[in-house]
């Protein structure tokens, strides 16, 4: 199996989406928070371009939807939740619907989907271990695809990417590591000695840190707290269900 | 002074070209070749986008032009020299003018110079420490450029903007290093305890090894061999002149 990570939307990579399996990663915050949603007993996530997307889709479903998301990394007026994964307990999300939007993971999701990728799955540091592991089962070329911010990489994406491919690569079975891996992997490896403390570094990080999201930065940097993966159907993100071989 | 890494064309950065120091890098081999053309006593190198551009300028400046570059790799049919830097020594280039074309390296620093960053320099892991010199005396806001391989990011010249930013990061000086020079840096970390056999292992090394050019990637990896930093003024690539303060 190949694996590529693509460093930003729009930044081509050693493989294409069409075909291969698709690994989205919004370490900050928002694949971080879709997994905790799905830890936390969400039945699905609905991850959607723009706050009035989700407002559509509660008109369809009603009030066993719960909207959530950012805009300038604030909660969007009116909607239920924010983006801070510490939002998303068993309380507030257990045995509910979720409609998300987000300013670049969202948008990368659905971008990968309609590209052809199959199966697109969320990930994070979180289930960084879990993801790699469920690749590793299922032996497909692999693109991860890191949502960046504005367009732009963003180092904390590419230190998860390279979480996942860090943990592949130790793996006895043939992996070979594109160009691009190799740069994720440099990336975690510079940082995994203090992992909360080089995503609060980054540029995203630091922002988020002045705007009080310290904690969130804390949770999101936990590699191996959640087994969830959650996989992308093209309309909603459910936890991965077995890989069948 | 802000460092910002361009990882690939087209990949939007922290930084702008624009008013900005910019420091081309195609590592494998173009800026190798160039930098060891200057160090050979080449009098002024035109970087030009095709061969027949080149041909154009022979007609123009007759036979003390040297033709050098490559497509695919190889010398182009009719040129003096390939883009192997071995070629580029004082008996063959010594006091010559020179015109190069090479798929990444020479459109890149065009691309640079329209887009109006300014100066445009020429860099590569031999005169690494150099350039890094030259930028800390002149304490300017600077963006690495590195060439890729055919629009894709190319590990060898994430290395080699590494070695610059690693350089650049040990000064007193305070070097705001963005996400994208955090991730070279950390590549050229990856790297630096075999810097030949890391650029052999990159996709684009592995290509020229497998086309009979290792001794090149040997000569690449040669950081501090040179002490030339080339400047490339719109027309010409000369060795940059002193620092005025």
């Amino acid at each position: 199996m190949r694996i590529a990570v693509i460093l930003a939307p729009g930044v081509p990579a050693e493989l294409d989406f069409s075909g291969n399996t698709c690994v989205v990663i919004d370490v900050l915050r928002a694949t971080t928070s879709m997994v905790a949603a799905l830890d936390a007993g969400a039945k699905a996530i609905y991850p959607v371009a723009e706050p009035e997307d989700a407002w559509a889709l509660r008109l369809q479903l009603g009030e066993d939807l719960l909207l959530g998301g950012e805009r300038g990394g604030l909660k969007i007026s009116g909607f239920d939740l924010g983006n801070s994964p510490r939002e998303y307990t068993p309380q507030k999300v257990g045995g509910m619907l979720l409609a998300m939007t987000t300013t670049n993971g969202t948008a990368a999701m659905l971008l990968a989907q309609r590209s052809g990728a199959e199966p697109v799955y969320v990930a994070t540091l979180r289930n960084a271990p879990a993801m790699a592991r469920r690749l590793l089962r299922e032996d497909r070329d692999a693109v991860i695809y890191c949502s960046g911010t504005g367009g732009r990489p963003s180092l904390d994406d590419i230190i998860a990417a390279g979480a996942i491919v860090s943990a592949l690569q130790e793996s006895p079975v043939g992996v070979e590591l594109k160009d691009t891996a190799c740069l994720a992997m440099a990336a975690y490896r510079q940082a995994r000695k203090d992992i909360a403390g080089s995503l609060a570094a980054t540029e995203h990080g630091s922002r988020l840190v002045k705007i009080g999201f310290e904690l969130d930065i804390r949770f999101a940097a936990e590699i191996g707290a959640s087994q969830t993966v959650g996989q992308f159907d093209g309309v909603m993100i459910r936890p991965a269900g077995h890989v069948l071989r």
